[in-house]
């Protein structure tokens, strides 16, 4: 069985990550999971929040959100509708926990950078192509903040990229698309360091429960996946 | 005295309108004056709002907002502000008067169309920009309906366009961006139809208020400015 | 063809402004355009928005609301919605932009005055009413910070007055009644000062796009609208 | 000991019922007690909330609120703040409890009236003149439905008044202004029917708990100006 | 005419008084009055409100909350509607009002005790037995601050509980469960002092308007309630 | 290195289900992991949300909460803050998700069940605690509607549990209380059928980044975990 656009189970979309994106950002980064496209942004500003404050300590934070357009139907504005979903919520949180985990608060000093990942087209993965996105936009603005003697050393301990996996008709498959996403038994997204370490494991059985056979499966597959993209950032970085 | 990009006082900035920028929405467009960056998109939808149910007339309405991103210094998410604040409500609803002006709601038929105005980058100048790009996305949802057998007729019943004018430093000019908006005494906005008449004229003293004899050359500078968008959306429609 | 209430095209409503309505106000004005009623209470408080402290310099800012059964039909409570409306927003910040066009921030000091302009009884012409009246209400409350010697000069560089014009059966008429004002092709609200120059205006082709020619004529009939008020101005703080 | 404004004990402030005060309400009702003013306007409405579709059954609801420039120190919009004090709700249920009181449901009709009581100036005792003058606007609107033959018979079974009493420096003093309320040990509205039967009775030790003796020499204050507002309120109506 | 549970008319539900519920609250108790439970917790922070800085004084305060499933049918939660009602403001004032009568505010210090009263299941008289069982919890945190040294003095002037009473086919009864509570003419909450005065009254005629000589049964049936009631608490405290 | 209550690494914390914990709701249970302690209760109602309507399927939701005085320090009220927090619309989500897995739509009918889950005492694992009693009431809400019969056939097709696992200290341990969470380098919650397989996985690495070898030996624990508890449900629900 092969897919509908004719990957292998194992094989990503095709990946672009367009950097500066933006004029006025520290980092900003068009990122292009095949038809899914995120604009991550990070705005670095002096002093961190009031909790945080003469710690010597910086903050990472991380804001995720869709365009009313980005979906195959149009979505409600959350702004217009006053509150944000649980969904948004969700991984808006998943965003910055993960960008979190590369960070040497002291090394960033009492500095902010607020990454603000807006999907402007959403096919499947939109939160791992925003960690994806947003790791390299966040590296762009460190860079940006040491070149202005802003910092105390190197704030980035490592990267961080995200993959989904999923099985559909019992197998395997890394990358989902939307139509592959809505079919899928079974749902996980991954957060794995450069090194290929574990930041982040989310599974969720949608119809049947998995067991650990296919479980170790899946985490195989996504370990090949976060090494590819990885490696794309590393190019995207160099470039 | 010239302008600081060079162009003349009564010169647009580089104006883009690139079409079809999302694979989902009925018409998208890609905006740019300048640095000025806005994606509009254009969702139809069968059926009206319950006021105009059985009425066998259609509705067109705008959603306007700014990435956080997109300002020079990030603005705060409104969406988790859980309020959206009086500028945006004010644009949103400058925008779909604008657009109205050239519907004919019958032809549309118990159809609704909304604008999506999501500014990407801000450098003046965004609810011109949005209002211009919007009528573009519009005409190629109209088209889109037209050729799926939606309508009764057709919706349009001319184009639009928005320009901003403004005095700075005594001198009447057209198209400001940022830097010159921060700096006008007067600054107004004028929605044009295509045959060159008046939809909207938003004219405001930010500082000396202004006598009959500036606003007269404000309007006549509008016009102009009007009137070559116009052109170049005829020219991005045929293209 | 002679107006429902049988005034002459270019004449104003019979205009009451009953000063001093309020006991704890520092100004505080009940106007009245026909049965158009709104009440503006001018508050002073020491001490200005956070944005502003240490400036030197005073803020005004004004806020607008209809009551429930000030309309023909009850409207809702907005405090109960839960939400300002979009109307609401641009009327307030329609009103504080005019008022601050004729203030000295420095002859104000520190200070910070409110203007609440509370509609009693709407009858068309709402926000131009509460801008004229707010004015007088505005002048009593210098005044009496004046008397108390807390200014360091006069915080009034002009006066301000506002009036509503529109096109009606294709001619323009001054001070649009409810009963005009929802049958008017094309609406225009203009602010001038006193001396005769543009603070603001807001023109919107409810119906057909308008010419240049009538745009022209429209403002000429609101630069006579204007001159009366600020008579009546005059003569109401003389009295 | 004598009261600052010379009253009585047992007396009434000046009060005031100024009939039809707006042109659009069903019933509307200026009402002052001294120097207290509060706008109560009737709105009538064919139809009743959904939970009581087809019983047959009308309703009668209000809604209590204060301008913010009608207290001495100007208090926020609850608009503004986007939620409706605790305070405000409460009097609102008070409001629409007590009008309930002598409602009959039958009679009325699958009708709705809802009384808007909103203080344009407070000086104590802002609940009880908004239940005061309400009972005239509501009565005011009965008679305007019955009229237009909307009714099944004659709504209201009895009038109802309401006053505050408290104790000040060990005193029980009738209908108290603000500088009495201040200073109360204890306060209490109570809210009568013109036949002399209690509808809802409010007391709360601002200071020192009460023993039984004073709480029932309140009650028979409250008798007592309760009996003097129904006269003055079947004065107003006949008048 | 015997009560469905077999009670007397002057007669209390079983009441529970259970110490000590929570391990982290500075007091808890879960009070029980027959079937309806309520959870009392008061916790004790250092420092006071901003309006209260510096002042000396402590400050009390309470929230009032039912859980969705304690009601006979499920109701909403209100932090999902993102509104607390109208009821739950009311309550929620009454407790700390009540609370406060037996505070000696100088004796607090500068500490806040706020106390939680979350309803686990309702069944009738949920208010009055919040107030009962938030009175032995905020001693026990009286003590726990007195044995941390926080204090100046004993906060306690006194105790308080309180007590539903109303009339059902015509008699008056004490403590009524949810199925006479449907059922009552007439509703009274009564807050009294363990010495016998009143802190609060608040009588609402459900049905009849109430003559003076029923009130005045009705407010004896109270003052034999919450005698009852504070033996209840001291045999508790003692406990 | 042994745990500070005394248990070993892949030991439960003393659970306790106390079933039928309320008599209004169709299932209800107090369960206790520790001095957790979280009340869920099952409320079942006839119909199904709209967008569900006439599909002849049931539907399962659930709503998380934590009391304010469930916590170590006293945390805000969500319903007085007026919005959910993250935090609080994930778990929901999360048990919502969880109970669903094990539902038979169909033999459930156009039925739906809220699962309310309020932590009255937080000590770590309140969301694991919650789908572990959510479970048990669950069960006896759906043993009751059939009882009713009011189902299809038998809406459960497994039951479901879930156990906390974290490393500590470098060692991977169960079920962690409140003193080992904060401490925990990684953080993982698991979601178990009765069979075995996997419903939920996520893990977090609060601190270091984990490797798959530590990820498995989790994986495995949590497998223990959740068979243990899914011994005691069933001890429960025979019991």
């Amino acid at each position: 069985m092969t897919r509908a656009d004719g990957r292998e189970n194992d094989e990503l979309r095709p990946i672009k990550i367009t950097r500066n994106w933006l004029d006025h950002a520290a980092g900003s980064v068009l990122v292009e999971f095949g038809k899914t496209r995120v604009l991550c942004a990070a705005s670095a500003s002096t002093g961190v929040p009031r909790w945080r404050k003469d710690s010597g300590l910086g903050w990472v934070t991380a804001e995720y959100a869709m365009l009313p357009s980005s979906t195959h139907t149009r979505s409600d504005r959350e702004s217009v509708k006053g509150r944000i979903g649980g969904r948004t919520h969700e991984i808006s949180r998943l965003v910055g926990r993960s960008l979190r985990a590369i960070i040497d608060y002291k090394a960033l000093g009492e500095n902010t950078i607020v990454l603000d990942c807006d999907v402007l087209q959403a096919d499947g993965g939109t939160r791992t192509a925003a960690i994806t996105g947003a790791y390299v936009a966040l590296a762009d603005a460190c860079a940006s903040l040491g070149e202005r003697g802003a910092l105390k050393g190197d704030p980035l301990t490592g990267s961080v990229a995200a993959v989904s996996v999923g099985v559909i008709d019992g197998e395997p498959r890394l990358d989902l698309p939307y139509e592959e996403d809505v079919r899928a038994q079974t749902d996980m997204n991954v957060v794995m360091t450069g090194d290929g370490n574990f930041v982040e494991v989310q599974g969720t059985a949608e119809g049947e429960p998995f067991d650990r056979k296919l479980l170790d499966a899946l985490l195989s597959l996504a370990e090949k996946g976060c090494a590819d993209l990885t490696r794309i950032q590393q190019e995207a970085l160099r470039g």
